[in-house]
């Protein structure tokens, strides 16, 4: 993959390969997927490949194949693939020579364009030009464009194009055969229905041929199959004109449309209505309109400037916030962020707690709105976690492990990848007792009301999770008779190569974290907001919790750092073998370990998959002073294999607030490779989310150091050697600021009109802001 | 395609191919399928290649996906794909450079081979052999031998095989995710279970290692993916030294079990029991035994020798009987032949007419216990056929146009192709008004009673067939008060170019013929075995039914030749517009027409898809005299398209019993070249089954001229100008004779113990025959 591709004003925009390789078309389709949130598509090529794969996702879709597998996002028909033909030679660039080739996705316009000049087996040169783009302006639109010129003689060109619901999510069809049909002569519509939670789809889409830019009518066959329409076009090229199609697509879906009650026929019409207008509208305008959305969207409003020489650096943040963007669902609260997006059937759409930990601080400082979205699902999301709290035994909110629609409760699937011993599937255990997801939803709330004071937030949905969640951890505290304290037994904290384990440090500081929020809170309202206590206190019994919540609160088990300030992630961590790790531990594929361990085996050894007690000293970072961090930081870091890419930003936010900063550096390259690095395997399965909004965190939290406590934002920069300046615009209790960091100073601009004043606590100098602030701080 | 690779004992046995041409896939895997009537498998390659298909069946495991679809055979979890990666580069015969290639089915034999010396894109060159069959001694059973010989250098080879459930029937998938497991350190076993059907299957497989043909441990890391158990082996092949991989695998189907009442468990220790014993014996002797049921099942029993100096001809008939035999699962009564036999998706694996027919003859006289068992499944579908006369308000059997498991009923899709006027898909009638499938039915219990005097299927089976079938037709007629007849009006006849016709000749004649052969035998049955009448009377009340039987069969309309001697086809073929049809009688593709006309305007001209009025003339042949088949040959067979693959074969033994001897001869080819010929999209679906059943029915029928007619065997050959000689084996009433005909004389030898004299009229004579007759007749 090439960075330096962006010249002037796309200078740091461009992620772009300049060889074909099919043997790694994942990294591609996923590295350049598009979308806009609603919509996401692996940007696989016109043409087919062995490997390829093709995946459309309408965000919210979910359908359970069968009872024995969890619900997941269904793959929906394609409508990208064109079949063809060019003087009877299939185009396939691995035939024949390739010259010039040149894919690139433009991250500020959200375009992605391929042109090559192909050399045909027999010799005769053609010029193709692909482009297409995911509409930011218009949620259910996509387009295409394709360019092919003869450059050595008249040529023939058949085209095979249309929409193709043969595809499935890796052997599994989601969708009856539905309705299709040919109209006006020219649109192609099909109706698509999930089998079981019968959502459907309408997809049209319209085919204009332009030689020379004039455009013309292309007489097309038609071809139904099963869940297939096809047009076949056959065109003559003349030698050195430019034959040009544009593939004009939308999709409609009727979850959209729930709230509005309407009916199959309806979505039918509004994507007839559409297409028809789009189709007018042509590619270059429609194109024009979504690149204007995403400058004044997106860019105006999230871009962050790295000055540095390496423009790797703010190109991947970049390519972050690209990624951050397409994977959203900002438009319909129902539904929040999948592990991979919307670019790959890894983890089937299913959100974890990477959403709130990982992914979510970027929304609350960048579009605090989006993040309220987000929460707001986890509020909607209730009747599922009280499901499970109840199938469970426990009381209150017992957030999924892996979530996916609103009711569904847990949807982690059972089993998984082979035992190398044993040769059977291994049990995830995950979804029974991965229990921390429902803390860091707690937390995530808190984040989001200490950055934004949204109260409206806070009165409709955000006390009631604080309660709701603290009544779970109450219920599932176990308490021993012996130690006259509150265990919390048999879990798998973020660590999951540790599982069942007992008093994981995170989980039970967190747990307590939240119980302790919760207390706090119910003081709070019972006295400053009445109407809500009393609607919450009817309806969770608040005054009889609390009761039990104060007599359990200081006995809950927080395991202490032992005599070499070490915090034991679990009961029995410190007492297992230590190996060494360095075979596993720089690997380019992660899990290396498993080729010679099995997860058995690994569950025996000082050995963590991912960040753990970091992550809790980080997010509870006021509980640890600088020593037991410093301490626990020189033994986990050579503990963790980081073979999650949850782990590595943290680290990286970790070491930069030790002053660590070479290996921060390191570590924040390293969480920009897990997508963009030289690992060709490593996105097979779709992006990872999380990192990238980690990789947001390394900049901001890490070497910004912008934290927030009591109502104060602190700024304790430590910026990269090589990093000149940084800037980047967040929000804080609703006024949207501008933080401007370099080597020696750093500058807060207010960008909106401010209601009052705040307090930013720079390096140790508190200062009232009132207008905009310089401080040196070196 | 080359039909002359094979020399000396199997010289006319090898189909061929000595290119790889990636475009036209479907040719190859499907001409040179393997299977043994229980499973069938396309011959698709170990490497994958875009377009390619890759299907397995299992004969009668029939599986509704949706209710808006019909049951389907579901394409079961793929055993043969091996990725093999030599020196880093993924084998892939389309790139680097090949030499030498071959890919040979062994009709003799069963065996496939694939050779080929590949040359890497980077020079080094490797020897390639891979060897494959389907068992057809032991029905679970396939094996595949790979050999891989580094020619240059020291090699490394990765090859990841094993079990892929993630195929689809054109992406549905009709299975359950299974239980998979690895066990024993080295067999891999899935069990598939169909979503709607519950049957399920376990399949096993085990690899073996050999270098230079010493067995050594490969070891390999096992990978689970969804519906997916792979094993990844990678191992060192010195230069020249020979690596040979024995991936040996069975599947056991629950459907062969369901009279045992077996579980599950039970079906996996058989598929664990057996893979441990075939393991052992390893591929060669395996392949042997079945090699040796080849011949002793099929070719001692099956072979027709044809000496003439056209080694094609003696290979299309090699052919058509291999595949014949491959498709027909022959080993259980519940199942009948496939449209496609088990060699692709076409037509769903439903069984039609074709089986009746245009295949059934071939089992009639060469293996009449098979055609019993295909009548019995007739017998045994009995609750479908009554279902379907219920549904329509009919009385009777009312056999299904497309039949699948027995008490499905009607599974024909409701709709097919895209209509190229409205766009729309178009509606298949065939399912409701192709109603002379009972006829066909009822016909074919009689010519096999014909053949056989099989009294005891007769008095089990036969004459209830004949009975429900002609309750149905009684039913079916339409008294037209104004013309004093019964007309069948609304019906498809064979041509189904022509829908929503009235009185088509074949359909109300074979009516007739059903109705008139039932009174028939009502009456015999009721002097000379009054205890079968009894029963049959009882069921069906069919005395009264008899009554009515009395009052309709001289007031059935029959279509009479016309005064030009044509029989109209139905009430208006012959009032249509005639056209030019030259464009489109000698496409390579069929369907042409369509490509101007959609069929409702097709149904405006007299133009006809398939052999309909001259089926007729050739199956109730009695009926009619040489004037009036001379007069509809001359006016129908340049209407013919012959768009269906029925079709040619009974041209080609009209022709030639008309004395058409050199357009029989082409016809004969025509008809071989359905499958075998220069069309390399034609078989993409699947082998066209009935077409190999006509095949042989053009020798035997055609050639040979043989018929029988009042117990009495007749035979009026009329060899082809080039052909010397043939001979061909065929069971009459239970006797096996072995007919020699050669351009004088026709010479008939008794194989077995005669229990009494048999008639034979040859060429007029007629001989009372006892030991062997010999007669010139030239």
């Amino acid at each position: 993959m090439k960075y330096d591709k962006g010249k002037g004003l796309y200078e740091n925009w461009i992620v772009a390969e300049d060889d074909f390789d099919p043997a790694f078309l994942g990294k591609s389709e996923v590295t350049a997927a598009q979308g806009n949130g609603y919509m996401g598509m692996r940007s696989t090529t016109e043409e087919t490949y062995v490997g390829e794969v093709r995946n459309t996702f309408i965000a919210g879709t979910f359908n359970k194949f069968e009872e024995n597998e969890v619900t997941e996002l269904p793959n929906c028909a394609d409508l990208i693939q064109m079949d063809i033909e060019l003087n009877g030679y299939k185009l396939d660039l691995t035939k024949g020579k390739i010259e010039g080739y040149t894919k690139a996705l433009n991250l500020r316009t959200g375009e992605l364009t391929r042109e090559v000049t192909w050399h045909l087996p027999t010799g005769e040169r053609f010029f193709l030009m692909f482009r297409r783009f995911i509409s930011l302006n218009d949620k259910n639109l996509m387009a295409q464009s394709v360019e092919i010129k003869p450059l050595d003689a008249t040529a023939t060109a058949k085209i095979a194009s249309g929409i193709n619901g043969q595809v499935t999510n890796s052997g599994v069809q989601h969708f009856l055969e539905g309705d299709k049909r040919l109209y006006d002569g020219r649109v192609l519509q099909m109706v698509q229905t999930t089998t079981q939670s019968k959502i459907h789809l309408v997809l049209s889409t319209v085919h204009n041929f332009y030689m020379d830019e004039l455009h013309f009518d292309a007489s097309a066959l038609i071809r139904m199959e099963r869940r297939k329409i096809m047009l076949d076009f056959n065109v003559e090229i003349p030698k050195d004109k430019t034959l040009r199609i544009e593939k004009i697509s939308n999709i409609y879906c009727s979850r959209e449309l729930e709230n509005e009650g309407v009916d199959l026929e309806v979505l039918k019409k509004r994507s007839s209505k559409h297409i028809k207008s789009v189709s007018e509208k042509g590619y270059e305008k429609l194109y024009q309109e979504s690149a204007v959305s995403w400058d004044e969207k997106i860019w105006q409003k999230y871009d962050i400037i790295i000055d540095c020489p390496q423009g790797f650096d703010q190109l991947a943040l970049r390519f972050a916030i690209y990624h951050l963007t397409i994977m959203t669902p900002a438009h319909d609260k129902r539904m929040s962020i999948g592990a991979k997006g919307l670019t790959g059937e890894g983890y089937k759409g299913h959100t974890f707690w990477d959403t709130e930990i990982f992914i979510l601080p970027f929304f609350i400082y960048t579009d605090p709105q989006i993040a309220r979205s987000l929460l707001e699902y986890r509020y909607l999301s209730l009747p599922g976690a009280h499901k499970k709290a109840k199938e469970n035994g426990f009381k209150g909110a017992m957030f999924p492990w892996e979530s996916a629609w609103l009711e569904d409760g847990e949807v982690t699937p059972e089993w998984g990848a082979a035992d190398i011993v044993t040769g059977m599937p291994t049990k995830i255990w995950s979804g029974f007792i991965e229990q921390h997801i429902t803390s860091d939803v707690s937390y995530a709330v808190w984040h989001y009301y200490q950055m934004t004071n949204d109260e409206d937030y806070m009165e409709k949905y955000g006390y009631e999770l604080f309660m709701d969640t603290a009544l779970f951890w109450s219920s599932r505290l176990e308490w021993s008779e012996e130690e006259k304290v509150y265990y919390i037994n048999d879990v798998v904290g973020p660590d999951e190569y540790k599982e069942h384990v007992n008093n994981n440090a995170f989980v039970n500081y967190m747990a307590h974290w939240t119980l302790k929020n919760a207390m706090v809170y119910y003081e709070l309202i019972k006295i400053k907001k009445p109407e809500v206590f009393n609607r919450l206190n009817n309806k969770l019994e608040l005054n009889q919790a609390y009761k039990q919540w104060v007599v359990q609160i200081d006995k809950i088990y927080l395991p202490c750092p032992d005599s070499n300030l070490i915090v034991p992630q679990d009961d029995t961590y410190l007492t297992k073998e230590s190996i060494d790790l360095s075979k596993y531990k720089n690997q380019e594929q992660v899990g290396s370990i498993f080729k010679d361990y099995n997860l058995e085996r690994v569950n025996e050894l000082q050995v963590s998959k991912q960040a753990d007690v970091l992550l809790l000293l980080y997010l509870l970072e006021d509980l640890f002073d600088d020593h037991v961090k410093k301490a626990n930081w020189a033994y986990y870091e050579p503990r963790t294999l980081h073979d999650s890419s949850l782990s590595l930003a943290t680290h990286c936010i970790f070491a930069s607030k030790l002053n660590e900063i070479e290996w921060a550096y390191e570590l924040f390259l390293k969480t920009a490779q897990i997508d963009l690095g030289p690992d060709k395997m490593s996105s097979n399965h779709g992006i990872h989310a999380a990192s990238l909004g980690g990789l947001w965190q390394c900049v901001v939290n890490g070497f910004g150091g912008i934290r927030v406590a009591d109502g104060i934002l602190k700024i304790e920069p430590n910026l990269p050697r090589s990093w000149k300046k940084i800037s980047f615009p967040m929000y804080f209790k609703g006024d949207r600021l501008l933080i401007t960091i370099d080597r020696i100073s750093v500058r807060v601009d207010k960008l909106t009109q401010m209601n009052r004043s705040i307090d930013i606590k720079i390096y140790h100098e508190t200062i009232s802001l009132v207008d905009t602030v310089a401080v040196s701080y070196n």
